[in-house]
């Protein structure tokens, strides 16, 4: 099996060995006749940064392999006719569900009240996990790994997704009833991916259904806040933190409010990285799918964009 | 049955009601005649600061049932001679167990390594939980919790305690391995009590075993840590960081060097406060006992001190 690897050159010497290694029988190349590859890997920057690939020319490929699970940059290309799949690698649920419980942590136990002056403030005792309410937004592999994860350490947890397919373990709520889902949310987390049903779905007047001082995570994607509307309610006060380690455009350009707001904390789009030596075996598993005419894992639908 | 209620007086709003919701078959009282009490509920700082509790004349009570898990300023006290319970309570547990995790989560993820300062620094991955060494010292009650709730994030937890006892699903290293537990732990938590056995443990030399850029978590007692030896090596730069809820004087002295530390983080003694919903359940079932003659839970042994 021959595969084309079609993504930034920085890639290469992290995911080449563990590509090799999971699939030892895939001769894995960088240059070659297009027509000649039986599959493709995939990351964006690939040609190089804002240039769109060019899939028409992989007429014999049976899978393109996207190396990152959001796949919004690749979905609507027009040469894009192979089957997508988006990479769900078991380490990325892991590190967002560790990255959502360590903000959702710091929080919960009020970790910022305590200011290095001298002075003993011993009187504000946090309350268990169990009472306090956490709400998650996108029931897919990452929210359900976030859940189980907070549900495990003792947070009360409920979930909401458009479709509101029910999650052993978890209450979901579905489509109407997100006000509730917001309104209960002492710690709002966004997993939901961009999609036309997303873009801006936590606007002005979905964020004011928030609890006063509610804190907003948002490891999912950029386009589902309206950054203006998130600023107006820090401003206001009443919500009291924003962590948001996605951006409508990526990297955060130096000059947004957000840098400066201090009650936004900026994280580099770190929450759900790839990790070669995970997910690579993912990548392998479907990589023979595709050669044996199997169904493949995480196939993207076109229509819903994910 | 009559129990006499030996706690500062701050304390009744929030404890008489749960006490009594709990055993309601108790009588609870703050005077009357010391030798009409069956048993006695104590928290120190009664009857006042510094002044150390007379408990000669409860020559009736059965059972001293303290309000906090730390007897050390009670076990030593020459008129006890009633039977002196620790309080176990399953909210302090799952508290302590948060905080842990909380602050183990904020060095394990990198949380204070991005400055808001519009630079984009998307580098450096944190390694999963799973690749993440915490030892524990300390593997009573309270540090097998807190192993339990790490483990159930995926950190490789070690347990270590001076009988080795074993603990399901930990690893838990005995006496003489203690350079062992220190070695490999990229974060320590001290969960040992304040003993003639562990005052000063954490000493220049021990310290000297932890590897480089290790952090200390240290909600156990503030006696079990040579302080100056601390500041040592935290100075040199061979430890990162250190949060210390528990120290030799508390409140912790406004002039102490911990507070103007860059890399020490004071929490004034919060870690694992005991809350009346859960504790009071606990002490109810230890009344009943003791009237009934049955086995006391977490009885005191004076000559281990704990």
């Amino acid at each position: 099996m021959r595969v084309f690897f079609a993504a930034p050159a920085a890639m290469w010497d992290r995911w080449a060995p563990a590509l090799r290694a999971a699939c030892p029988e895939m001769e894995l190349c960088r240059d070659g006749d297009p027509a000649s590859f039986d599959a493709v890997i995939y990351a964006p920057g690939y040609p190089a940064a804002g240039r769109e690939m060019d899939f028409s020319p992989f007429t014999r490929a049976r899978l393109v392999q996207s190396l990152w699970a959001g796949v919004e940059r690749i979905v609507g290309n027009p040469t894009l006719t192979q089957p997508l799949c988006r990479m769900v690698d078991p380490g990325l649920a892991q590190g967002m569900a560790e990255w959502c419980l360590g903000w959702t942590m710091r929080f919960h136990l009020g970790m910022d009240r305590y200011p290095q002056d001298g002075i003993w403030r011993n009187s504000v005792v946090p309350p268990l996990a169990c009472a306090r309410k956490v709400t998650i937004l996108g029931m897919g592999e990452l929210g359900r790994a976030v859940a189980a994860m907070l549900r495990g350490v003792g947070f009360d947890v409920t979930g909401w997704s458009a479709s509101g397919k029910p999650v052993p373990g978890v209450r979901v709520l579905g489509a109407a009833a997100l006000p509730e889902a917001l309104a209960r949310a002492e710690v709002l987390i966004s997993l939901l991916p961009d999609t036309p049903q997303t873009r801006g779905l936590l606007d002005a007047r979905r964020l004011a259904l928030l609890p006063r001082g509610a804190v907003l995570l948002n490891p999912g994607r950029g386009t589902v806040l309206d950054d203006d509307a998130l600023l107006a309610e820090l401003n206001s006060n009443r919500l009291g933190h924003a962590v948001l380690d996605v951006f409508r455009i990526e990297p955060l350009p130096p000059a947004h409010p957000f840098w400066r707001h201090q009650r936004v904390t900026v994280t580099p789009h770190i929450a759900a990285e790839t990790r070669p030596a995970s997910a690579a075996p993912v990548a392998a598993e479907n990589l023979r799918r595709a050669m044996d005419g199997r169904p493949l894992l995480h196939l993207v639908d076109p229509a819903r964009g994910y």
